[in-house]
């Protein structure tokens, strides 16, 4: 397997923890979006829509998307479970994970590239290039201060995301949340729960790859 | 179980016809956003988060999110699979399944609901109101002409998104690119391999539901 990755985003690093998490050491070639390598002719050869992280497994199938990635090891390597065993908690975990995608990962994204000069005419990742809407921006701040109000209500009342053991989920929040440092969105003080869930995380090997 | 579903809606149509799939029958109530109805107290009290669809399990576990339902689904009622086989299959599913929901589902509703009046500060799904941004209706439009491309290309290599079985990414693309009348989108005329995908689909059961 070829596991290509990008040291610097937050999509690439949440491939990286489940993969640790798996225990799984796999052959892996760095993308730098800083110097626009996902946009090379010899990255697009590999997957044409110009985004990590990308899998190519012993089959030779190229998987793209943290959910392609994840669902493959997951049932190519069972063990330890990082998307829940029974059929609720397998629930559970693909409906954090969307919530955490959509109401956390795609705001802070929105303020990231519609704001930051490095992101213009780059609103959206992908090979085609869109121009930045400075609205966005703030949008995505006001929504990133309501994740944070829904992560703080979920873990007072469950010890991580989608029950008592560590998943997928927590993989996805951990990353959008640390990651959010750069548009300046921190865990608001106060939040306990969420700062308690933070630290736990962090405290895993595989939080700092 | 009971499945809270809106006739109206693209997102719960994916639940419905994941469920119809299955060759379940679960017993369904109806939630008119039309009316409002998801952002009701009585609705509240099911999906603080307000939005549609939702199962609640035979254990009392309340999903919501496509993904959260589907995930239950397949592993309650794996016949047919709807979400691959193989570790590689499952990948397939799930990656496209991904790209179809940013590419396409995403899209779709930033132009529908950053322009039509009904959606005046609606812009985003549920419980808060976010004001509508005009530059979105149109970077939506011109994304969707661009997912037309991508499914153009893909079904003319692959009889469907994720390989020669129907799955769960074929249901979250024929319902978005159903929906996408509501923004005057069509698949393209010349699209032929989109459209024959497309007639194929519709003429499955599940479509009429």
């Amino acid at each position: 397997m070829i596991f290509y990755d990008c040291s610097t985003a937050p999509n690439p690093r949440r491939a990286r923890m489940f993969i640790a998490e798996k225990g799984l050491e796999i052959e892996t070639r760095e993308v730098s979006i800083a110097k626009g390598e996902q946009l090379s002719e010899a990255f697009r050869a590999v997957n044409p829509r110009a985004t990590v992280p990308v899998l190519v497994t012993d089959e030779g199938t190229v998987l793209t998307e943290n959910m392609g990635i994840a669902a493959f090891l997951e049932a190519r390597c069972p063990e330890p479970p990082l998307m829940g065993r029974t059929p609720d908690e397998k629930g559970l975990v693909l409906m954090w994970n969307a919530i955490v995608e959509q109401q956390g990962g795609l705001p802070i994204a929105d303020t990231l590239r519609n704001s930051h000069p490095a992101f213009k005419d780059r609103a959206i990742p992908g090979p085609s290039n869109y121009a930045q809407i400075p609205e966005l921006a703030q949008r995505g701040k006001d929504r990133v201060a309501r994740f944070y109000d829904l992560l703080e209500a979920r873990l007072t009342e469950s010890r991580f995301l989608a029950g008592d053991e560590f998943t997928l989920a927590d993989i996805s929040a951990f990353v959008f949340v640390d990651f959010a440092r750069v548009i300046k969105m921190r865990i608001p003080e106060g939040n306990a729960a969420t700062t308690a869930w933070f630290e736990n995380i962090k405290s895993r090997p595989s939080a700092s790859l």
